[in-house]
């Protein structure tokens, strides 16, 4: 496996977006996302992706000169329409309405509709971080891997969450997680290296452990503690799929197998201004009490460290920003395939 | 088991807490809302407190003349001081302020600090539903169960989330769940029959599975999906505690050992107008039409039915309220003992 500076990584992005026709600014937006995905370890989501929205764009699957734009508003929340473009443009102008609207109201909510795949929850939900405030995203995943509890039809989506709260010193606590055990990406990743997954991933359709990744289109995913995980993810496709008139279970279009048609995907952002609550340095201080609280408890027999969600992805954005992003061999070739075809100067 | 009327049971619960000077008015709200949790199978958070609020009122450790206000507000949010009050009559009077506010703004949050217990997180997130707005409930529990993932240490409640989405005929969506694979109340229940609990519920010390009941002292609650559930739990934690100026980690008091500190209970309402959004009556088919498809869903061997979140709630609202509410004998006893102990008419 080969590195990559990051920086490096991001201007290929760029050019190859900007080749297939995304302004020159929104190209360089996306890349920017997108390598930030690489950077904290969300190896699926980040230039993994690139080939698939390249294959999109092309196919007119996505709006390349999208009018991006708020349809409807009140003091504390916005509907925006994406116009179908590059999720990541819908979804960081979203984050940037509710960022404005929640310095005046103190809270503030913002969905869109006819958006597209973003890449990892995180990078939106940490958006507000930098305003002192703190940041839920929701979203309703691009394919359908999980039926209701107790049924067989794949209805659902791994309706990701993701939570960020500033901190003092401590990393930002931050929450990024699918409502199932595992995301449907790890079982594709078991599947590459060959590996068996442990029991509690994934059922058959007579209930029982599928351990084999490779018979994943035999079962489901399990939702996190059964019923609950099934619930999570179905308020969570109703608040950002259904509240905005973005699809939602049988919409739902499977973006790895449906290359053409509109997504018409949902999601939404809730920034909450921890200033208008109290005095912000004050807040901050707790978190990171809290958050050592946690890291100095004692611990079970065989485990090391006691984490705080999101400080593994900090330490690796740290790592990664000074030895670079691993690509694996297969994805490197691919990425030299895409450069060819688009007649682009290739990864250096 | 003996049953008892709702309205007979809500009139007991009513005259115990006059006659530890709540107001009357008061002591009929906190009365209703109680007997709403019996009737919709919560068994642990209705009458079966009751005692439990009576000693920690005669104890001074509950506030029964509260000056429960707003002390900090924007357009979107509002931080109540609960006072030490029933945490029932606080989240009620966080509830309608977040009701009020979303009619104008859209979205509201409403937190609240210096409250109480105050029974099942559905009775709040579901309030906003009469008023076509989608609610949102976070609290922190009020005794820590839960360690961090990988600890021992008992540092988090099993902070629980509700959330309540409005529907056209079916039931509403109420999703009530706590970040924890089965609630501590559910562990009581199982010792108290003598029952062995499944594996996942717990785990002791060492990080093996503990099933027996009886040693729950010895072990913790295993968060639902593992790390996942933990960051839940600690998330809704520092929104609905820290935020607030509210109790959380360490400094959560464990009500059930403790009967005089004040608790400094933290909770958080967030309402979201469903007008802001689009049109109300095509938002609730859409809801009714995602339930059927969940429903009708094919189903795994010996499933005979799939169920929507609220949906088993609602069923037992509609027969407890015809045929009663079941009142086992030793509750059915405590409640005599009050009776007396207060010299008010027992449950008929």
């Amino acid at each position: 496996m080969s590195t990559i500076a990051a920086q490096q990584l991001q201007d290929f992005i760029a050019r190859t977006l900007a080749a297939v026709d995304l302004p020159p600014a929104d190209a360089a937006a996306v890349a920017e996302l997108m390598t930030r995905a690489d950077l904290i370890g969300a190896d699926g989501h980040g230039v993994f992706r690139l080939p698939q929205y390249v294959r999109r764009i092309r196919n007119k699957g996505i709006n390349v000169r999208p009018n991006i734009r708020v349809v409807g508003e009140k003091a504390a929340m916005a509907l925006v329409d994406g116009d179908n473009g590059m999720g990541h443009l819908v979804m960081r102008f979203a984050a940037q309405t509710a960022i404005a609207k929640a310095k005046t109201a103190g809270v503030a909510w913002v969905g869109v509709n006819r958006s597209n795949h973003a890449g990892p929850a995180s990078l939106y939900a940490s958006m507000p971080l930098a305003h002192d405030m703190a940041g839920l995203y929701l979203a309703v995943g691009n394919a359908n891997h999980l039926p209701p509890w107790g049924g067989i039809d794949m209805l659902l989506s791994t309706n990701p969450l993701a939570v960020a709260i500033p901190t003092q010193d401590e990393p930002p606590i931050v929450l990024d997680m699918a409502t199932t055990v595992a995301a449907y990406g790890k079982v594709k990743t078991k599947a590459q290296r060959g590996e068996i997954m442990p029991e509690g991933w994934m059922i058959d359709r007579q209930g029982k452990p599928l351990t084999d990744p490779k018979r994943a289109d035999e079962g489901f995913l399990v939702p996190i503690g059964g019923y609950k995980g099934y619930g999570l993810a179905l308020v969570i496709g109703l608040l950002a799929g259904t509240l905005n008139g973005a699809a939602m279970a049988r919409e739902t279009i499977d973006f790895n197998k449906d290359e053409v048609t509109v997504t018409n995907t949902g999601q939404a952002i809730v920034t909450i201004d921890i200033a208008a609550f109290g005095p912000v340095p004050e807040f901050k201080r707790k978190v990171d009490d809290v958050a050592r609280q946690m890291r100095a408890s004692a611990r079970l027999p065989g485990v090391e460290r006691i984490w705080l969600p999101g400080e593994q992805s900090h330490a690796k954005r740290a790592e990664r920003s000074a030895k670079g992003i691993p690509l694996p061999a297969p994805l490197r070739a691919q990425l030299d395939q895409l450069a060819s075809d688009l007649k682009i100067a290739p990864l250096s």
